[in-house]
Protein backbone atom coordinates (compact mmCIF):
# COMPACT_ATOMS: atom_id res chain seq x y z
CA UNK A 1 0.00 0.00 0.00
CA UNK A 2 1.46 3.30 -0.85
CA UNK A 3 2.13 5.55 2.39
CA UNK A 4 0.16 8.06 0.50
CA UNK A 5 -3.25 6.36 0.50
CA UNK A 6 -4.81 8.59 2.93
CA UNK A 7 -3.18 12.00 2.43
CA UNK A 8 -3.06 13.77 -0.69
CA UNK A 9 -0.62 15.99 -1.78
CA UNK A 10 -0.53 17.14 -4.94
CA UNK A 11 -3.52 19.82 -5.57
CA UNK A 12 -3.16 23.55 -6.50
CA UNK A 13 -6.49 25.84 -6.61
CA UNK A 14 -6.48 27.11 -9.86
CA UNK A 15 -7.49 29.97 -11.69
CA UNK A 16 -10.76 27.78 -13.63
CA UNK A 17 -11.57 26.82 -9.60
CA UNK A 18 -12.09 30.66 -8.82
CA UNK A 19 -15.10 32.74 -9.35
CA UNK A 20 -15.85 36.77 -9.39
CA UNK A 21 -15.57 36.91 -5.55
CA UNK A 22 -11.80 36.09 -6.43
CA UNK A 23 -12.21 32.96 -4.18
CA UNK A 24 -12.97 28.93 -5.13
CA UNK A 25 -15.97 28.68 -6.18
CA UNK A 26 -17.81 26.44 -3.46
CA UNK A 27 -19.06 23.51 -5.71
CA UNK A 28 -15.09 22.55 -6.67
CA UNK A 29 -14.10 21.30 -3.17
CA UNK A 30 -17.26 18.49 -4.15
CA UNK A 31 -15.18 17.40 -7.37
CA UNK A 32 -11.51 17.48 -5.34
CA UNK A 33 -13.71 15.33 -3.28
CA UNK A 34 -14.00 12.82 -6.02
CA UNK A 35 -10.68 12.77 -7.26
CA UNK A 36 -9.52 12.23 -3.99
CA UNK A 37 -10.90 9.11 -3.30
CA UNK A 38 -10.43 7.89 -6.73
CA UNK A 39 -6.87 8.24 -5.71
CA UNK A 40 -6.90 6.88 -3.05
CA UNK A 41 -8.24 3.95 -4.47
CA UNK A 42 -5.65 4.15 -6.92
CA UNK A 43 -2.98 4.33 -4.87
CA UNK A 44 -4.41 1.54 -2.89
CA UNK A 45 -3.90 -0.99 -5.77
CA UNK A 46 -7.90 -0.96 -7.10
CA UNK A 47 -7.68 -0.01 -10.69
CA UNK A 48 -9.71 2.44 -11.90
CA UNK A 49 -11.85 -0.05 -14.20
CA UNK A 50 -13.13 -2.27 -11.42
CA UNK A 51 -15.34 0.52 -9.71
CA UNK A 52 -16.06 3.14 -12.61
CA UNK A 53 -18.13 2.27 -15.48
CA UNK A 54 -16.05 2.51 -18.95
CA UNK A 55 -17.28 1.68 -22.41
CA UNK A 56 -15.43 -1.74 -22.23
CA UNK A 57 -16.66 -2.56 -19.17
CA UNK A 58 -18.88 -1.99 -16.11
CA UNK A 59 -18.41 -3.19 -12.71
CA UNK A 60 -21.31 -5.50 -11.31
CA UNK A 61 -21.99 -2.86 -8.46
CA UNK A 62 -22.20 0.71 -8.58
CA UNK A 63 -21.16 2.92 -5.68
CA UNK A 64 -23.54 5.93 -6.19
CA UNK A 65 -23.42 9.33 -3.51
CA UNK A 66 -26.42 9.68 -2.21
CA UNK A 67 -25.36 12.24 0.19
CA UNK A 68 -22.61 14.78 0.28
CA UNK A 69 -21.49 17.76 2.38
CA UNK A 70 -18.79 20.23 2.94
CA UNK A 71 -17.78 23.09 5.34
CA UNK A 72 -15.68 25.81 3.97
CA UNK A 73 -13.56 27.41 6.79
CA UNK A 74 -11.04 29.85 4.98
CA UNK A 75 -11.20 31.12 1.46
CA UNK A 76 -8.97 29.39 -1.29
CA UNK A 77 -7.33 31.56 -3.88
CA UNK A 78 -5.35 30.49 -7.14
CA UNK A 79 -2.19 29.26 -6.52
CA UNK A 80 -3.12 28.07 -2.92
CA UNK A 81 -1.22 24.29 -2.60
CA UNK A 82 -3.90 22.21 -0.71
CA UNK A 83 -3.30 18.67 1.42
CA UNK A 84 -6.16 16.16 1.16
CA UNK A 85 -6.95 13.77 4.38
CA UNK A 86 -9.31 11.19 3.69
CA UNK A 87 -10.75 8.95 6.46
CA UNK A 88 -12.96 6.35 5.07
CA UNK A 89 -15.48 4.76 7.21
CA UNK A 90 -17.65 1.42 6.33
CA UNK A 91 -21.24 1.82 7.95
CA UNK A 92 -23.22 -0.73 7.45
CA UNK A 93 -22.81 -3.93 4.52
CA UNK A 94 -24.01 -1.65 1.84
CA UNK A 95 -22.87 1.83 2.68
CA UNK A 96 -19.67 3.54 3.69
CA UNK A 97 -18.79 7.28 3.67
CA UNK A 98 -15.56 9.66 3.26
CA UNK A 99 -14.64 11.91 5.46
CA UNK A 100 -12.17 14.88 3.47
CA UNK A 101 -10.13 17.10 5.51
CA UNK A 102 -8.22 19.81 3.33
CA UNK A 103 -5.40 21.99 4.65
CA UNK A 104 -3.15 24.77 3.42
CA UNK A 105 -0.36 25.13 4.95
CA UNK A 106 -0.95 24.09 8.68
CA UNK A 107 -4.31 25.94 8.48
CA UNK A 108 -7.81 23.66 8.45
CA UNK A 109 -9.54 25.51 5.08
CA UNK A 110 -12.36 23.41 4.59
CA UNK A 111 -13.98 19.87 5.71
CA UNK A 112 -15.77 17.44 3.85
CA UNK A 113 -18.23 14.30 3.62
CA UNK A 114 -19.46 11.64 0.67
CA UNK A 115 -21.89 8.88 1.91
CA UNK A 116 -21.91 6.22 -0.95
CA UNK A 117 -24.69 3.01 -1.14
CA UNK A 118 -23.65 -0.46 -3.13
CA UNK A 119 -25.97 -1.00 -5.77
CA UNK A 120 -26.02 -3.76 -8.37
CA UNK A 121 -25.96 -1.57 -11.46
CA UNK A 122 -28.23 -3.29 -13.70
CA UNK A 123 -31.67 -3.33 -11.04
CA UNK A 124 -30.24 -0.26 -9.25
CA UNK A 125 -31.10 -2.90 -5.55
CA UNK A 126 -29.21 -2.77 -2.77
CA UNK A 127 -26.08 -4.85 -2.35
CA UNK A 128 -23.23 -5.95 -0.24
CA UNK A 129 -19.61 -3.26 -0.51
CA UNK A 130 -17.60 -5.23 -3.46
CA UNK A 131 -14.05 -6.75 -2.14
CA UNK A 132 -11.92 -4.48 -3.11
CA UNK A 133 -13.89 -1.40 -1.41
CA UNK A 134 -14.69 -3.56 1.57
CA UNK A 135 -10.46 -3.89 1.94
CA UNK A 136 -9.96 -0.81 1.87
CA UNK A 137 -12.43 -0.11 4.34
CA UNK A 138 -10.40 -2.20 6.69
CA UNK A 139 -7.21 -0.62 6.23
CA UNK A 140 -8.71 2.64 6.54
CA UNK A 141 -10.32 0.75 10.14
CA UNK A 142 -7.19 -0.41 10.94
CA UNK A 143 -5.13 2.82 11.84
CA UNK A 144 -4.16 3.93 8.11
CA UNK A 145 -7.03 6.47 7.89
CA UNK A 146 -5.84 9.04 10.17
CA UNK A 147 -9.28 10.84 11.80
CA UNK A 148 -9.96 14.41 10.85
CA UNK A 149 -10.34 16.83 13.37
CA UNK B 1 -42.71 40.15 -7.26
CA UNK B 2 -42.24 37.48 -9.78
CA UNK B 3 -44.86 34.50 -9.30
CA UNK B 4 -42.48 31.55 -9.75
CA UNK B 5 -39.35 33.47 -7.38
CA UNK B 6 -39.28 30.18 -5.31
CA UNK B 7 -40.20 27.80 -7.68
CA UNK B 8 -37.92 27.42 -11.04
CA UNK B 9 -39.46 25.32 -13.67
CA UNK B 10 -37.09 25.34 -16.07
CA UNK B 11 -33.92 23.40 -15.74
CA UNK B 12 -33.03 20.06 -17.76
CA UNK B 13 -30.63 17.69 -16.99
CA UNK B 14 -27.93 18.42 -19.56
CA UNK B 15 -25.45 15.20 -21.18
CA UNK B 16 -22.55 17.16 -19.84
CA UNK B 17 -24.09 16.83 -16.47
CA UNK B 18 -23.72 12.50 -16.72
CA UNK B 19 -21.00 10.62 -15.78
CA UNK B 20 -20.00 7.16 -17.05
CA UNK B 21 -22.26 5.49 -14.56
CA UNK B 22 -25.14 7.16 -17.25
CA UNK B 23 -26.87 9.10 -14.34
CA UNK B 24 -26.17 12.67 -13.23
CA UNK B 25 -22.75 13.11 -11.95
CA UNK B 26 -23.23 14.17 -7.94
CA UNK B 27 -21.88 17.46 -7.89
CA UNK B 28 -23.66 19.16 -10.72
CA UNK B 29 -26.45 19.41 -8.26
CA UNK B 30 -24.52 22.54 -6.41
CA UNK B 31 -24.25 23.85 -9.95
CA UNK B 32 -27.89 24.48 -10.06
CA UNK B 33 -28.51 25.68 -6.69
CA UNK B 34 -26.56 28.18 -6.80
CA UNK B 35 -28.07 29.31 -10.23
CA UNK B 36 -31.49 28.76 -8.79
CA UNK B 37 -30.63 30.86 -6.10
CA UNK B 38 -28.85 33.37 -8.34
CA UNK B 39 -32.66 33.00 -10.49
CA UNK B 40 -34.76 33.52 -7.06
CA UNK B 41 -33.15 36.69 -6.79
CA UNK B 42 -33.50 38.32 -10.03
CA UNK B 43 -37.21 36.88 -10.17
CA UNK B 44 -37.44 38.98 -6.93
CA UNK B 45 -36.01 42.34 -8.41
CA UNK B 46 -32.59 42.14 -7.03
CA UNK B 47 -29.78 42.82 -9.56
CA UNK B 48 -27.35 40.27 -10.05
CA UNK B 49 -24.64 43.50 -9.62
CA UNK B 50 -26.03 44.23 -6.16
CA UNK B 51 -25.12 41.05 -5.13
CA UNK B 52 -22.35 39.41 -7.19
CA UNK B 53 -19.15 41.44 -8.08
CA UNK B 54 -17.91 42.06 -11.74
CA UNK B 55 -15.12 43.91 -12.95
CA UNK B 56 -17.19 47.29 -12.55
CA UNK B 57 -18.51 47.07 -8.94
CA UNK B 58 -18.13 45.07 -6.20
CA UNK B 59 -20.68 45.14 -3.56
CA UNK B 60 -19.85 46.25 0.12
CA UNK B 61 -21.25 42.82 1.62
CA UNK B 62 -19.93 39.16 0.05
CA UNK B 63 -22.17 36.29 1.26
CA UNK B 64 -20.34 33.25 0.81
CA UNK B 65 -21.31 29.69 1.03
CA UNK B 66 -19.99 28.57 4.70
CA UNK B 67 -21.46 25.03 4.75
CA UNK B 68 -23.65 23.08 1.75
CA UNK B 69 -25.35 19.53 1.77
CA UNK B 70 -26.93 17.51 -0.25
CA UNK B 71 -29.35 14.37 -0.58
CA UNK B 72 -29.80 12.49 -3.92
CA UNK B 73 -33.14 10.30 -4.01
CA UNK B 74 -33.21 9.15 -7.34
CA UNK B 75 -31.05 8.69 -10.53
CA UNK B 76 -31.24 11.82 -12.77
CA UNK B 77 -30.77 10.81 -16.65
CA UNK B 78 -29.69 13.02 -19.92
CA UNK B 79 -33.14 14.69 -20.64
CA UNK B 80 -34.90 14.38 -17.30
CA UNK B 81 -36.68 17.62 -16.58
CA UNK B 82 -36.33 19.18 -13.33
CA UNK B 83 -38.12 21.98 -11.39
CA UNK B 84 -36.76 23.45 -8.01
CA UNK B 85 -38.38 24.77 -5.06
CA UNK B 86 -36.38 27.11 -2.63
CA UNK B 87 -37.02 27.91 0.78
CA UNK B 88 -34.43 30.36 1.82
CA UNK B 89 -34.59 31.45 5.73
CA UNK B 90 -32.69 33.86 7.91
CA UNK B 91 -30.52 32.33 10.67
CA UNK B 92 -29.54 35.42 12.51
CA UNK B 93 -28.49 39.08 11.95
CA UNK B 94 -25.77 37.93 9.40
CA UNK B 95 -26.69 34.88 8.49
CA UNK B 96 -29.52 32.73 5.50
CA UNK B 97 -29.47 29.39 4.21
CA UNK B 98 -31.49 28.33 1.26
CA UNK B 99 -33.49 25.04 1.23
CA UNK B 100 -33.85 23.14 -2.66
CA UNK B 101 -36.34 20.47 -3.42
CA UNK B 102 -35.94 19.08 -6.63
CA UNK B 103 -38.41 17.27 -8.41
CA UNK B 104 -38.38 15.52 -12.06
CA UNK B 105 -42.38 15.22 -12.89
CA UNK B 106 -44.32 14.75 -9.40
CA UNK B 107 -41.12 12.35 -7.86
CA UNK B 108 -38.69 14.39 -5.53
CA UNK B 109 -35.40 13.34 -7.22
CA UNK B 110 -33.12 15.42 -4.22
CA UNK B 111 -33.08 17.91 -1.60
CA UNK B 112 -30.07 20.49 -0.97
CA UNK B 113 -28.98 23.46 1.33
CA UNK B 114 -26.33 26.15 1.41
CA UNK B 115 -25.76 28.26 4.11
CA UNK B 116 -24.67 31.84 3.78
CA UNK B 117 -22.49 34.04 5.78
CA UNK B 118 -22.70 38.17 5.24
CA UNK B 119 -18.72 39.45 5.45
CA UNK B 120 -17.47 42.82 4.79
CA UNK B 121 -15.80 41.99 1.33
CA UNK B 122 -13.14 44.30 2.45
CA UNK B 123 -11.72 42.90 5.63
CA UNK B 124 -13.66 40.03 5.48
CA UNK B 125 -15.51 40.92 8.79
CA UNK B 126 -18.83 39.67 9.94
CA UNK B 127 -21.34 41.98 9.56
CA UNK B 128 -25.53 42.31 8.52
CA UNK B 129 -27.40 40.92 5.64
CA UNK B 130 -27.41 43.51 3.25
CA UNK B 131 -30.86 45.24 2.48
CA UNK B 132 -32.40 43.51 -0.49
CA UNK B 133 -31.54 40.39 0.77
CA UNK B 134 -33.23 41.03 4.34
CA UNK B 135 -36.48 41.78 1.77
CA UNK B 136 -36.01 38.65 -0.34
CA UNK B 137 -35.86 36.19 3.32
CA UNK B 138 -38.52 38.27 4.32
CA UNK B 139 -40.79 37.61 1.65
CA UNK B 140 -40.27 33.73 1.91
CA UNK B 141 -40.99 33.92 5.56
CA UNK B 142 -44.40 35.59 4.72
CA UNK B 143 -45.25 32.42 2.83
CA UNK B 144 -43.93 32.98 -0.48
CA UNK B 145 -41.14 30.39 -0.03
CA UNK B 146 -43.00 27.14 0.36
CA UNK B 147 -41.21 24.98 2.93
CA UNK B 148 -39.81 21.56 1.07
CA UNK B 149 -40.70 18.22 2.46
CA UNK C 1 -41.27 23.00 -35.06
CA UNK C 2 -40.43 25.14 -32.57
CA UNK C 3 -39.67 28.45 -34.18
CA UNK C 4 -37.53 28.68 -31.31
CA UNK C 5 -35.22 25.87 -32.95
CA UNK C 6 -32.14 27.71 -34.14
CA UNK C 7 -32.51 31.07 -31.71
CA UNK C 8 -32.56 29.91 -28.02
CA UNK C 9 -32.56 33.27 -25.49
CA UNK C 10 -32.99 31.75 -21.94
CA UNK C 11 -29.90 31.83 -20.76
CA UNK C 12 -27.65 34.11 -17.93
CA UNK C 13 -23.95 34.32 -17.35
CA UNK C 14 -24.04 32.77 -13.66
CA UNK C 15 -21.50 33.66 -10.79
CA UNK C 16 -20.39 29.91 -11.12
CA UNK C 17 -19.29 30.39 -14.90
CA UNK C 18 -16.80 33.57 -13.80
CA UNK C 19 -13.34 33.40 -12.33
CA UNK C 20 -11.01 36.06 -10.48
CA UNK C 21 -10.66 37.96 -13.18
CA UNK C 22 -14.75 38.77 -12.34
CA UNK C 23 -15.61 37.42 -15.84
CA UNK C 24 -16.74 34.29 -17.97
CA UNK C 25 -14.14 32.08 -17.26
CA UNK C 26 -14.11 30.29 -21.17
CA UNK C 27 -14.59 26.92 -20.70
CA UNK C 28 -17.94 27.59 -20.03
CA UNK C 29 -18.90 28.69 -23.27
CA UNK C 30 -18.43 25.40 -24.61
CA UNK C 31 -20.44 24.43 -22.10
CA UNK C 32 -23.06 25.85 -23.30
CA UNK C 33 -22.57 25.05 -26.63
CA UNK C 34 -23.10 21.43 -26.10
CA UNK C 35 -26.43 22.74 -23.48
CA UNK C 36 -27.43 24.76 -26.96
CA UNK C 37 -27.26 21.45 -29.30
CA UNK C 38 -28.97 19.34 -26.70
CA UNK C 39 -31.45 22.07 -26.33
CA UNK C 40 -31.95 22.92 -30.24
CA UNK C 41 -32.76 18.45 -30.98
CA UNK C 42 -35.10 18.61 -28.23
CA UNK C 43 -37.14 21.94 -29.55
CA UNK C 44 -37.17 20.15 -33.12
CA UNK C 45 -38.53 16.59 -31.38
CA UNK C 46 -36.05 14.62 -31.36
CA UNK C 47 -35.84 12.85 -27.77
CA UNK C 48 -32.67 12.84 -25.55
CA UNK C 49 -32.58 9.47 -25.27
CA UNK C 50 -32.98 8.70 -28.81
CA UNK C 51 -29.38 10.44 -29.21
CA UNK C 52 -27.47 10.36 -26.01
CA UNK C 53 -27.09 7.18 -23.57
CA UNK C 54 -28.63 6.68 -20.75
CA UNK C 55 -28.11 3.13 -18.21
CA UNK C 56 -31.46 1.87 -19.72
CA UNK C 57 -30.83 2.47 -23.43
CA UNK C 58 -27.84 3.13 -25.10
CA UNK C 59 -28.62 4.60 -29.14
CA UNK C 60 -26.73 2.47 -31.93
CA UNK C 61 -24.76 5.23 -33.13
CA UNK C 62 -22.96 8.18 -31.06
CA UNK C 63 -21.93 11.32 -32.10
CA UNK C 64 -18.56 12.71 -30.64
CA UNK C 65 -16.64 16.01 -30.91
CA UNK C 66 -13.80 15.46 -32.87
CA UNK C 67 -12.73 19.27 -32.96
CA UNK C 68 -14.48 22.59 -30.92
CA UNK C 69 -13.46 26.09 -31.38
CA UNK C 70 -14.49 29.40 -30.10
CA UNK C 71 -13.92 33.25 -29.84
CA UNK C 72 -14.06 35.13 -27.48
CA UNK C 73 -15.44 38.77 -28.32
CA UNK C 74 -16.32 40.56 -25.38
CA UNK C 75 -15.81 40.16 -21.70
CA UNK C 76 -19.19 38.43 -19.82
CA UNK C 77 -20.26 39.19 -16.36
CA UNK C 78 -22.28 37.98 -13.86
CA UNK C 79 -25.89 38.19 -14.93
CA UNK C 80 -25.77 39.33 -18.38
CA UNK C 81 -28.13 37.89 -20.84
CA UNK C 82 -27.37 35.58 -23.91
CA UNK C 83 -29.33 34.53 -26.55
CA UNK C 84 -27.36 31.25 -28.82
CA UNK C 85 -28.17 31.57 -32.63
CA UNK C 86 -27.29 28.29 -34.36
CA UNK C 87 -26.13 26.85 -37.51
CA UNK C 88 -25.54 23.18 -37.64
CA UNK C 89 -24.50 21.99 -41.49
CA UNK C 90 -24.11 18.26 -42.76
CA UNK C 91 -20.37 17.81 -43.96
CA UNK C 92 -20.48 14.74 -45.50
CA UNK C 93 -22.68 11.39 -44.71
CA UNK C 94 -20.80 10.74 -41.28
CA UNK C 95 -19.69 14.02 -39.99
CA UNK C 96 -21.59 17.85 -39.38
CA UNK C 97 -20.60 20.73 -37.22
CA UNK C 98 -22.57 23.09 -35.50
CA UNK C 99 -21.79 27.19 -34.96
CA UNK C 100 -22.78 28.86 -32.44
CA UNK C 101 -22.84 32.83 -32.30
CA UNK C 102 -23.52 34.22 -28.62
CA UNK C 103 -25.37 37.66 -28.86
CA UNK C 104 -25.95 39.81 -25.22
CA UNK C 105 -28.55 42.30 -26.19
CA UNK C 106 -27.43 43.44 -29.26
CA UNK C 107 -24.01 42.80 -29.07
CA UNK C 108 -21.90 39.82 -30.67
CA UNK C 109 -19.97 38.81 -27.63
CA UNK C 110 -18.53 34.86 -28.94
CA UNK C 111 -18.51 32.69 -31.72
CA UNK C 112 -17.72 28.83 -31.51
CA UNK C 113 -18.12 25.19 -33.41
CA UNK C 114 -18.22 22.02 -32.34
CA UNK C 115 -17.63 19.20 -35.36
CA UNK C 116 -19.11 15.58 -34.46
CA UNK C 117 -18.66 11.91 -36.08
CA UNK C 118 -21.23 9.27 -36.48
CA UNK C 119 -19.38 6.08 -35.02
CA UNK C 120 -20.98 2.94 -33.91
CA UNK C 121 -21.62 2.69 -30.30
CA UNK C 122 -20.86 -0.53 -29.85
CA UNK C 123 -17.26 -1.06 -31.99
CA UNK C 124 -16.61 2.55 -32.45
CA UNK C 125 -16.29 2.83 -36.32
CA UNK C 126 -17.73 5.43 -38.27
CA UNK C 127 -21.23 5.32 -39.56
CA UNK C 128 -23.81 7.41 -41.16
CA UNK C 129 -25.67 10.08 -39.55
CA UNK C 130 -28.61 8.80 -37.90
CA UNK C 131 -32.19 9.77 -39.34
CA UNK C 132 -33.49 12.08 -36.75
CA UNK C 133 -30.29 14.52 -37.07
CA UNK C 134 -29.89 14.07 -40.70
CA UNK C 135 -33.75 15.62 -40.81
CA UNK C 136 -32.38 18.51 -38.23
CA UNK C 137 -29.66 19.34 -40.43
CA UNK C 138 -31.76 19.51 -43.63
CA UNK C 139 -34.50 22.06 -41.57
CA UNK C 140 -31.36 24.07 -41.09
CA UNK C 141 -30.04 23.91 -44.37
CA UNK C 142 -33.50 24.62 -46.23
CA UNK C 143 -33.60 28.07 -44.14
CA UNK C 144 -34.34 27.26 -40.65
CA UNK C 145 -30.74 28.01 -39.22
CA UNK C 146 -30.06 31.36 -39.90
CA UNK C 147 -26.41 31.58 -40.87
CA UNK C 148 -24.06 33.43 -37.93
CA UNK C 149 -21.95 36.06 -38.81
CA UNK D 1 13.92 25.91 -14.57
CA UNK D 2 12.24 23.27 -13.28
CA UNK D 3 12.83 20.37 -15.81
CA UNK D 4 9.14 19.79 -16.27
CA UNK D 5 7.91 23.21 -17.50
CA UNK D 6 7.45 22.07 -20.56
CA UNK D 7 6.14 18.44 -20.25
CA UNK D 8 3.39 17.48 -17.53
CA UNK D 9 3.37 14.31 -16.49
CA UNK D 10 0.39 13.83 -13.35
CA UNK D 11 -3.07 13.93 -14.68
CA UNK D 12 -5.48 10.92 -14.68
CA UNK D 13 -8.74 10.99 -16.40
CA UNK D 14 -11.30 11.28 -13.41
CA UNK D 15 -15.00 9.63 -13.05
CA UNK D 16 -16.60 13.34 -13.09
CA UNK D 17 -14.90 14.44 -16.36
CA UNK D 18 -16.47 11.48 -18.16
CA UNK D 19 -20.47 11.31 -19.74
CA UNK D 20 -22.94 8.85 -20.14
CA UNK D 21 -21.16 7.90 -23.30
CA UNK D 22 -18.27 6.71 -21.13
CA UNK D 23 -15.58 8.89 -22.34
CA UNK D 24 -14.29 12.21 -21.43
CA UNK D 25 -16.59 15.12 -21.91
CA UNK D 26 -15.33 17.32 -24.64
CA UNK D 27 -15.39 20.49 -22.61
CA UNK D 28 -12.96 18.76 -19.63
CA UNK D 29 -9.93 18.77 -22.32
CA UNK D 30 -10.06 23.02 -22.30
CA UNK D 31 -10.02 22.78 -18.12
CA UNK D 32 -6.87 20.53 -18.38
CA UNK D 33 -5.19 22.85 -20.56
CA UNK D 34 -5.73 25.77 -18.40
CA UNK D 35 -4.36 24.29 -15.56
CA UNK D 36 -1.70 22.82 -17.62
CA UNK D 37 -0.76 26.53 -18.73
CA UNK D 38 -0.71 27.56 -14.78
CA UNK D 39 1.49 24.49 -13.82
CA UNK D 40 3.98 25.84 -16.34
CA UNK D 41 3.82 28.97 -15.58
CA UNK D 42 4.81 28.05 -11.58
CA UNK D 43 7.48 25.06 -13.00
CA UNK D 44 9.17 28.22 -14.59
CA UNK D 45 9.34 30.27 -11.35
CA UNK D 46 5.86 32.45 -11.62
CA UNK D 47 3.85 33.36 -8.68
CA UNK D 48 0.34 32.50 -9.53
CA UNK D 49 -0.57 35.76 -7.65
CA UNK D 50 2.11 38.01 -10.49
CA UNK D 51 -0.68 36.80 -13.59
CA UNK D 52 -4.10 35.78 -11.57
CA UNK D 53 -5.82 38.03 -9.13
CA UNK D 54 -6.88 37.22 -5.90
CA UNK D 55 -8.48 39.54 -3.52
CA UNK D 56 -5.58 40.54 -2.16
CA UNK D 57 -4.14 41.99 -5.72
CA UNK D 58 -5.13 42.26 -9.26
CA UNK D 59 -2.27 42.54 -11.65
CA UNK D 60 -2.27 45.58 -13.87
CA UNK D 61 -2.55 43.10 -16.54
CA UNK D 62 -4.52 40.69 -17.40
CA UNK D 63 -4.32 37.62 -20.63
CA UNK D 64 -7.80 37.01 -21.84
CA UNK D 65 -8.06 34.06 -23.56
CA UNK D 66 -9.26 35.12 -27.25
CA UNK D 67 -9.32 31.30 -29.18
CA UNK D 68 -9.42 28.39 -28.30
CA UNK D 69 -9.32 24.48 -30.09
CA UNK D 70 -9.25 21.42 -29.24
CA UNK D 71 -8.53 18.22 -31.64
CA UNK D 72 -9.94 14.82 -29.86
CA UNK D 73 -8.23 12.00 -31.61
CA UNK D 74 -9.12 8.91 -28.69
CA UNK D 75 -11.58 8.71 -26.68
CA UNK D 76 -10.56 8.82 -22.91
CA UNK D 77 -11.88 6.56 -20.16
CA UNK D 78 -11.81 6.82 -16.33
CA UNK D 79 -8.17 6.19 -15.20
CA UNK D 80 -6.19 7.03 -18.25
CA UNK D 81 -3.19 8.42 -17.57
CA UNK D 82 -2.32 11.43 -19.08
CA UNK D 83 0.67 13.10 -20.21
CA UNK D 84 0.64 16.95 -21.52
CA UNK D 85 3.03 18.88 -23.60
CA UNK D 86 3.29 22.49 -23.76
CA UNK D 87 4.58 24.82 -26.52
CA UNK D 88 3.66 28.19 -26.12
CA UNK D 89 4.83 30.78 -28.92
CA UNK D 90 4.88 34.70 -29.16
CA UNK D 91 3.01 36.16 -31.20
CA UNK D 92 3.35 39.52 -31.70
CA UNK D 93 4.00 42.19 -28.51
CA UNK D 94 0.67 41.82 -27.07
CA UNK D 95 -0.28 38.52 -28.01
CA UNK D 96 0.99 34.47 -27.35
CA UNK D 97 -0.50 30.66 -27.82
CA UNK D 98 0.22 27.76 -26.00
CA UNK D 99 -0.32 24.43 -28.72
CA UNK D 100 -1.11 21.69 -26.00
CA UNK D 101 -0.03 17.83 -26.98
CA UNK D 102 -2.04 15.24 -24.78
CA UNK D 103 -0.62 11.61 -24.56
CA UNK D 104 -1.95 8.43 -22.50
CA UNK D 105 1.23 6.11 -22.67
CA UNK D 106 2.13 5.92 -26.18
CA UNK D 107 -0.60 7.33 -27.60
CA UNK D 108 -1.42 11.28 -28.78
CA UNK D 109 -5.07 11.43 -27.49
CA UNK D 110 -5.92 15.00 -27.92
CA UNK D 111 -4.45 18.49 -29.44
CA UNK D 112 -5.53 22.39 -28.10
CA UNK D 113 -4.86 25.65 -28.76
CA UNK D 114 -5.57 28.93 -26.29
CA UNK D 115 -4.73 32.28 -27.31
CA UNK D 116 -4.19 34.66 -25.19
CA UNK D 117 -4.41 38.45 -25.37
CA UNK D 118 -2.76 41.15 -22.72
CA UNK D 119 -4.97 43.94 -21.80
CA UNK D 120 -4.55 46.38 -19.20
CA UNK D 121 -6.87 45.24 -16.06
CA UNK D 122 -8.45 48.26 -15.28
CA UNK D 123 -9.46 50.05 -18.86
CA UNK D 124 -9.28 46.48 -20.93
CA UNK D 125 -6.66 48.25 -23.11
CA UNK D 126 -4.46 46.42 -25.01
CA UNK D 127 -0.97 46.84 -23.90
CA UNK D 128 2.40 44.69 -23.90
CA UNK D 129 2.87 41.30 -22.76
CA UNK D 130 4.06 41.40 -18.68
CA UNK D 131 7.66 40.80 -18.32
CA UNK D 132 7.45 37.06 -16.78
CA UNK D 133 5.55 35.93 -19.60
CA UNK D 134 7.69 37.32 -22.25
CA UNK D 135 11.02 35.11 -20.12
CA UNK D 136 8.48 32.08 -20.07
CA UNK D 137 8.19 32.62 -24.11
CA UNK D 138 11.66 33.08 -24.57
CA UNK D 139 12.75 29.84 -22.59
CA UNK D 140 10.25 28.18 -24.94
CA UNK D 141 11.29 30.02 -27.87
CA UNK D 142 15.12 28.77 -27.14
CA UNK D 143 14.55 25.00 -27.25
CA UNK D 144 12.76 24.51 -23.57
CA UNK D 145 9.40 23.79 -25.31
CA UNK D 146 9.37 20.86 -27.46
CA UNK D 147 7.13 21.71 -30.38
CA UNK D 148 3.95 19.18 -30.61
CA UNK D 149 3.90 16.98 -33.54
Amino acid sequence: MDPDTWLLLCRTVRFGDTDAAGVMHFQQLLRWCHEAYEESLERFGIAAASVFPTPAAAPAVALPIVHCQADFLRPLVCGDPLAIQLAPQRLDQGTFEVRYSFRSGEVAVARALTRHLAIEAAGRQRCALPDPIQRWLEASALGGGVRPL
